[in-house]
């Protein structure tokens, strides 16, 4: 008996294409989604059309985030959710860094200065020996740490139980309800972790008055932020430049996010899913699904992640 | 018998401050280079004035790059000249890697769309595997590449001998020979070379059109540089970028490096001498020079480094 598989997401060509060249066993690409036991899809997409999926067995994400698919109260239908993990973490690790770098190193100032044909040196202070604050650590955030390593920065992870993940790249790892103190210490703070009930507006003004002129990153989920308390924060100094990457709404529409000067606005790019890595782990997992054995990266759509 | 440090620099009374907050034995700073036995100084200053310098028996530079001191005809006096190393390998990398990851991701048009309110996402590739191509394999050159690592870069170190460093972070070391063959693969071409007789002007109209479309970075000496074959390599898309932070002549005064499109000019600042890691240095280095050891960073004169 043959798999149907349903593909929906932004670049459905692309995807057929290389789904196609793997020559995969028992398996076809069907156009009509009520047919499908199997889909590979955008996890918003997949959300709107959700009740058209009636035999649907497993849905691999083809985003990390799948809080559209985790949303309650859940669909009865009974089904595997996979996401995508482990492709991430350098493209994280390189917008997080480099807009560090671009600050602490004044590049905005010298392009300037280069503008009007002005050689003036800035004293600097590099990242060795700061310390970053991560919430979450995840494979997003582990990456991050390590990477974050060879600059010498100190990191202090941040989760639900305070026990640091397996060969943790973290100098510490603090529980969640230390949050504040963490914040009180941070040079940087990096926003990694998903959307669910937890951490929605985990920063807001209680929080983020903890900080002390510290940069702020969110490259999890814009659901995270409190964005007129971030306003607020930066206008009082807690945070001195925030760089957001994600909004609660995208395309982002708020003007004042959006010609702040202390916001660096990018369209959701921080880590992009590009299809030729994401079809390597639904391969992976296609063959393990053949095979009967349990598949990489579930989510649990309790927690929604 | 006291020692006497004469000190030599732009910021005299902070390195006074820092010296004497040291306490060493049997050291008095002088305020007559002509008494002095010891200086503390930058090369080219010291360079202006070395005949006062008529006790000297220990020039201990602020900098790592002591070619205003290595002119030939050498000066007759003996002296042991030291310089300063394994400082400026943090600075120095996050210079290259900053504007790497500002090239690749980015950052520049992203600033710009911000200013419009555009959201437009654009692909890109992320520096994993990409390959830099180090000219010198020292210890500025060794720090960068062990920092590349955490982002996958490929890296290729390129020296006098062939043989990698102890220890080599490099992927590959190439023989000076085979410069061409490893410029022609190169995605990140980096110069680290002290200014000696043999890499004056090593990256010139031949060298540089063996280059496939390479971002390039000069982090060593202007000297290295044909600066108008450069221009050309630029026009001629064998170069995409530079990045300039050292020139023939600094300040830099040649309105077309200035306002070159494709060329980004800092006023020579990817790596500071701090006064107060330049004095843990000196501090180390007098010890052994009380205690009759030799001493840590020694220059060759004769070879410039």
């Amino acid at each position: 008996m043959s798999n149907k598989l349903y593909i929906l997401t932004e670049h459905d060509d692309v995807y057929r294409t290389l789904i196609q060249e793997k020559s995969l066993p028992q398996l076809d690409i069907v156009d009509d989604p009520t047919q499908a036991n199997i889909v590979l899809g955008s996890p918003p997409m997949a959300q709107a059309q959700f009740e058209q999926f009636k035999q649907l067995e497993w849905l691999q994400a083809i985003y990390a985030g799948v809080d559209a698919l985790c949303i309650k109260p859940l669909p009865e239908r009974q089904y595997t959710l996979t996401n995508v993990k482990d492709i991430f973490g350098p493209q994280i690790a390189e917008y997080v860094l480099g807009y560090c770098i671009e600050h602490f190193r004044h590049f905005t100032l010298y392009h300037a200065q280069q503008q009007s044909k002005l050689w003036q040196p800035h004293l600097y202070q590099g990242l060795a020996n700061k310390r970053m604050v991560i919430l979450g650590c995840g494979s997003i955030a582990s990456h991050l740490a390590r990477t974050a390593k060879a600059f010498q920065l100190h990191t202090i992870g941040i989760n639900s139980t305070g026990i640091p993940p397996k060969d943790s790249p973290f100098n510490d790892v603090f529980h969640i309800s230390e949050l504040h103190s963490a914040l009180n210490q941070a040079d940087i703070v990096v926003n990694t972790l998903p959307s669910t009930p937890e951490t929605v507006e985990i920063l807001n003004r209680n929080s983020l008055s903890q900080c002390q002129k510290a940069l702020l990153f969110n490259v999890g989920r814009g659901s995270a932020i409190n964005e007129s308390d971030l306003v607020w924060a930066i206008e009082n100094q807690y945070i001195t430049h925030a760089y957001l990457d994600v909004f609660k709404q995208e395309p982002l529409d708020d003007d004042i996010l959006w010609f702040h000067p202390k916001i660096t606005v990018t369209p959701h790019i921080a880590a992009l899913s590009f299809p030729y890595q994401v079809v390597e782990i639904f391969v992976e997992n296609y063959q393990l699904w053949l095979d009967g054995y349990s598949l990489k990266f579930e989510v649990d759509l309790e927690k929604g992640y």
